[in-house]
């Protein structure tokens, strides 16, 4: 039976990518070596590794000049600390949407006064709170999609001061003005390729700043002198993530990316709207086309639904703890035909009852 | 032509361990996703988390009690840093043997008084210097295989304050009362697994005793009351090191590992003794049986030499920029007929010459 694979991360990746990933394993550019046993100092990885930071500068439309590509290691949950180093002197600004962006507030609170600008914690996250960003902080932070929530900026304001965005769960998903931002980082595991490895683009201009002595791995401007390559960097998923963004630029690119991903969400969020038995958590302005979050209106239903689910194959759709109900999240690599199942299925339930 | 790698890591892995590392990309436990797109909180992973986890107590002989298990990111670069925040109160006392002792001295130096209990630096590293644990300090840190210079602590001395070892480069190559040791870390990519994982065993009772609040990532206790998954772990470099593990395990163990190190050693070092075109850079009573470090005599044939290497195959051994000449890395994958081929091209320039 084919499955669905609706996982909220580690996700779903091309199906090619994963055959080239599995390839390199055995034998990397016909080396007679796996992509496991070579240096990372050596012509193949440097290879890797360049093409995949020029690749990023590309999608993004960033200029080399001006931003830094770095893949680390330690997800989102080592940014929130980096951050507060490299970037805290007196006070810095976050938006609260949620449990990403309370860890995120919590390790910088560690550094001294954290301003939390507005928050939607009162209704459990359904949307976006309305915000300024103040202009005398030291940087402006927010999460750009809530995968718990199924919430999602879906415009940006202009910033006077360095804008932080925790763009983990929807980078490369959708077309943005990436030069608005300061520093934009995103675990590997969602849209971008194998767990293991974590994106940052960080604007060289902001760094540099602080007074403090930064602790080596923690120092941005290390791993910008080192191209990346201060200590062994997670070699395996950094391929992951070149091979996925070349999957993404041959298939037309973000803007391409874009107008299926949009797709996918109109299917699922019609559904939710017009059938009687289910309703979105997400209001509707602020509704992700990530993580799309929804209940069953009457619970009754649940073991039916759910046994209906599994029967067609579909996966990974149990929602959050803290939320409950449902999650489908639907990333770059899900084909449309899976949300068309799920919509299915979700169209079935309301006939059979 | 077969080849021969000698890389000083990332570096050779078992042919078996490679070739399932490659099907699980493709698909794990036959259950249709592969192993790059489940979640790293459904029931394959956890299992693959707990039997890695195990594994290690289990080779090292240590107890679930008093030790905890973790595999973590960033590499021992990271430790540098995490071995302070945790453990550093007043002073602490470090051994220097080359590059990766004094990174991390550096590292810690952030938190306070550091003493360097003693240090070979004036003669390159060449030696393990004689050295005294003292008894009051917070904690005494050791590296024990310098890679670069072809360096092992053969002896661990006991110790009364918590004893730190990095063991990136020769973990689970020889046996070793392992509960002499307070925390043991290691980089995967050489003797363990892909790089991207870092293994962190450390005993319980030593932590809690710091004043300072510790940043989430970089709190051992946070990592342990999560079982090691905190936020997403290094997906596959677990994996791959769980098979490597495995293989270990089923080669005759640590035990019959040690054994065949020591035979490829003993092969090379003679050979390097005999043949007076070689000298070793180490002292003999500290050479390492991971990483054998050697010079021509004679510069004067490193061209010929080198070509000879590279007609037989043979791959990786130049030296670090830092001392030159040879490093033939030797972790427990390296087959000894590989080894046999690197000393019979030695042997034949000494014929032609």
């Amino acid at each position: 039976m084919k499955k669905h694979n609706f996982c909220a991360g580690p996700s779903i990746l091309p199906k090619e990518v994963i055959i080239q990933a599995a390839e390199s394993v055995l034998d990397i550019n016909g080396s007679g070596f796996s992509l496991l046993e070579i240096s990372h100092r050596s012509k193949d990885f440097i290879a890797i590794m360049e093409e995949a930071r020029s690749l990023v500068l590309d999608l993004t439309k960033l200029n080399s000049q001006d931003y830094s590509v770095l893949f680390l290691q330690g997800g989102a949950s080592t940014q929130f600390l980096m951050i507060a180093y490299n970037l805290f002197s007196k006070r810095a600004a976050y938006l609260d949407t949620g449990v990403w962006s309370n860890k995120a507030i919590k390790e910088a609170k560690l550094f001294g006064d954290i301003k939390v600008v507005a928050t939607s914690k009162d209704s459990n996250y359904n949307h976006i709170p309305d915000y300024k960003i103040p202009d005398d902080y030291d940087y402006f932070h927010c999460t750009s999609n809530n995968t718990i929530y199924g919430t999602q900026i879906n415009n940006f304001k202009d910033s006077k001061i360095p804008l932080i965005c925790d763009m983990s769960s929807d980078i490369f998903s959708r077309e943005l003005d990436f030069s608005k931002f300061d520093l934009i980082y995103a675990g590997a595991q969602k849209n971008l390729g194998p767990a293991g490895a974590t994106l940052v683009i960080v604007k060289n201009n902001i760094l540099g700043k602080v007074s403090r002595e930064i602790p080596s791995m923690m120092d941005y401007k290390v791993h910008i002198n080192k191209s990346s390559i201060y200590n062994t960097p997670p070699v395996f998923s950094i391929y992951g993530s070149l091979l996925n963004m070349k999957w993404l630029k041959n298939n037309g690119g973000i803007k391409n990316l874009e107008e299926m991903n949009t797709k996918k969400a109109s299917l699922l969020y019609s559904e939710i709207d017009i059938n009687p038995l289910f309703k979105g958590h997400a209001k509707e302005k602020d509704r992700s086309k990530m993580n799309v979050t929804f209940n069953l209106v009457n619970n009754d239903f649940k073991e039916i639904f759910d046994s209906m689910i599994s029967n067609a194959g579909v996966v990974g759709i149990n929602g959050h703890r803290s939320i409950g109900g449902y999650r489908a999240s639907m990333y770059n690599a899900l084909p449309i035909e899976s949300v068309k199942v799920l919509v299915e299925v979700m169209s079935e339930l309301e006939n059979r009852i």
